[in-house]
């Protein structure tokens, strides 16, 4: 291998394209010059698409988390009940942010691996009555599930005067996502998955009936306060200095997203996603979800007859390509491949062969080629 | 003037060196990969010494009002009485914050353009003995005063128990800080001002006694919760996904701050705020600050007898200078120049004599290049 040629095939941060690397370069600017005035100007209406909305994509500083936590302190309030849809560690984040707010957390654990089940969720909707908000995970990263956000928008709408908030972090800019027709509330993102930008900023979008419950919200914030970053993008700026180097390299993502158009991207994520299964089907190594709950932006793998870490090792090591393992209770069990972002069906190939010689290292009993040869009728089916 | 040439001089964001740009492009890698452990491993002693402290250095994502919150949120709690030092708009951003939490707040209000007298919080605290912090800023960024931050540390030691916590947003790694030996007991800094990066990391270090605060302390907080980022860094990593372009290129930052050496860096600064107080002291044009008061980073003026946005109008339209005006109070009476983080001797004086010719152009009455000559002897002296 090439001593300087990594292979990040991790379910975020996803690799930075070159163009984009460049225009991080840009000269810096003043945050309150007209031309960051400008560079927001045009981001504002570029975002909506991607998240499906006409409200306000705004922009924050922070990791993902950050912008997690904007949904739970700008929504709910202390001693509200909520319900939390758990379907892996980030589920059980949005929980904890909650309960560390003196939020009444109901939680609904889905076993790790499986999607959140609408009629279990209807269910407990009618149940409950007093719930101020539903909380679910659009993409779980922990297990590559990719949760029926459309129809459990659906229910909530249906069966319940709670707001419904997504985390779309590790999808949105992926798949489709249409906040206002499906009935989203709030849905917030992060900018080092499918925006195939390094950490640091985050976004969240709220619903007109989100916005009025934001603005009655007396739960104390500053940073983290959405009316804050409204009252300021409607004036093209930003309550606090952004991170204005990936701001310049969000303009150019947009411009790479637009040029192969949203829908494209989305069938490129679903293309690398079936390529990739067809690949360990081929070899029957076990996946952890079906195809149905499967999220196009990562796939787990659930190997019985050799060991993950010591696969992930030879990988590193000898053939410098990063996947993840397994967080919490999946440590150890599961391994996950990353496909998002800068990220083509020719690099899953790519990915699929080095697998397929690490296993060989590891004493696997493998015929190699075979997951490759399965990748590639997939993309030319 | 040069059509793609921006000269950025406002008092943070700062310039970014080629260096520091060129390694922010550094290959993406995965934020709980060995390499990124390497790199926060290798970033840790070398923060300490630009605080002056043995304690850790935190890494936040965010910008660095994140960072005022994290003190804020961390060292207090809702309904206790702090004292806050406020000489303009960072100082007030500090009482803001305390305010939004239910903090029990106290004020000290200077003149804008004055230093905090520490015997006027000498008496203050022997009068308040309940108080639980004082906060100060160090550079108050909106009238280019530095603060007695040593000797402000001293009068809280002696005449209380409470903690101080210093915003050095826009001075830290341009002038000295002990904060072990004079007794900060919680000193946060932001990346875009003399740190020479993009916005989007801030920086937070606490003593002995403010940890101890910290951890008894029950104020709800997630992502700004420093436990979570102490008990991660001491693995070498961060809570959640951290701005990895920004670390790359923090690392660079700490080789120029190195090769240059601290006390060079520090002398760097003074020399420049000197230059440009001669420069306009030759040309009988106020400066809102006394010298013994004056930041080492920002220099504020106040003319008489031109008009200040006027004057940056033309310094941005026709020269590409970029300076501050002034801030709520002062907005239209002063403006301000930045000298900080990649800026040398050398690029005062071409301030300088670029401010000389859009005065001419402004109508002033003006000697060219007076200014220049005074701050060309202040260099050569």
């Amino acid at each position: 291998m090439l001593a300087d040629q990594q292979f990040l095939r991790i379910p975020g941060p996803s690799p930075i394209p070159p163009s984009v690397h460049l225009a991080m370069g840009n000269t810096m600017i003043g945050h309150r010059d007209v031309e960051a005035k400008s560079l927001i100007e045009q981001l504002r209406p570029r975002l909506k698409p991607i998240f499906g909305t006409k409200e306000e994509v705004l922009i924050l500083t922070g990791s993902g988390t950050a912008a997690l936590e904007m949904a739970v302190v700008n929504a709910v309030e202390p001693g509200d009940e909520v319900l939390i849809l758990v379907t892996g560690s980030f589920g059980d984040r949005f929980a904890k942010i909650c309960q560390a707010y003196g939020i009444n957390v109901h939680r609904l654990d889905m076993a790790w691996g499986e999607a959140i089940d609408t009629r279990i969720v209807e269910t407990y909707l009618q149940q409950n009555p007093t719930l101020k908000a539903v909380f679910a995970t659009y993409c779980e990263t922990s297990t590559g599930v990719l949760n029926p956000v459309k129809e459990l928008a659906n229910v909530v709408r249906h069966h319940s005067e709670a707001l419904f908030i997504v985390d779309g972090v590790s999808c949105v800019g992926a798949v489709p996502v249409q906040m206002d027709n499906w009935g989203i509330d709030i849905l917030v993102t992060g900018s080092q998955k499918a925006f195939m930008l390094p950490a640091g900023l985050a976004f969240a979008a709220a619903s007109a009936r989100a916005w009025k419950r934001i603005e009655e919200n007396n739960t104390p914030r500053f940073y983290l306060d959405m009316k804050k970053y409204r009252d300021n993008i409607n004036n093209n700026t930003t309550p606090f200095t952004p991170a204005l180097s990936l701001l310049f390299g969000l303009k150019q993502v947009l411009q790479l997203l637009e040029k192969e158009g949203l829908e494209n991207v989305f069938a490129r994520h679903k293309l690398m996603m079936q390529m990739t299964r067809s690949a360990f089907k081929a070899h029957h190594i076990n996946l952890l979800t079906t195809d149905e709950s499967a999220s196009p932006t990562v796939t787990a793998v659930k190997p019985t007859d050799f060991q993950v870490e010591e696969l992930r090792k030879t990988l590193k090591n000898e053939f410098h390509l990063s996947i993840a393992g397994g967080q919490q209770q999946l440590k150890g069990k599961i391994f996950r491949i990353g496909h998002m972002g800068y990220c083509s069906p020719a690099d899953v190939l790519q990915t699929i062969s080095i697998i397929e010689m690490a296993l060989i290292r590891i004493g696997k009993p493998l015929e190699l080629g075979k997951g490759v040869e399965a990748a590639q009728k997939t993309y030319l089916s």
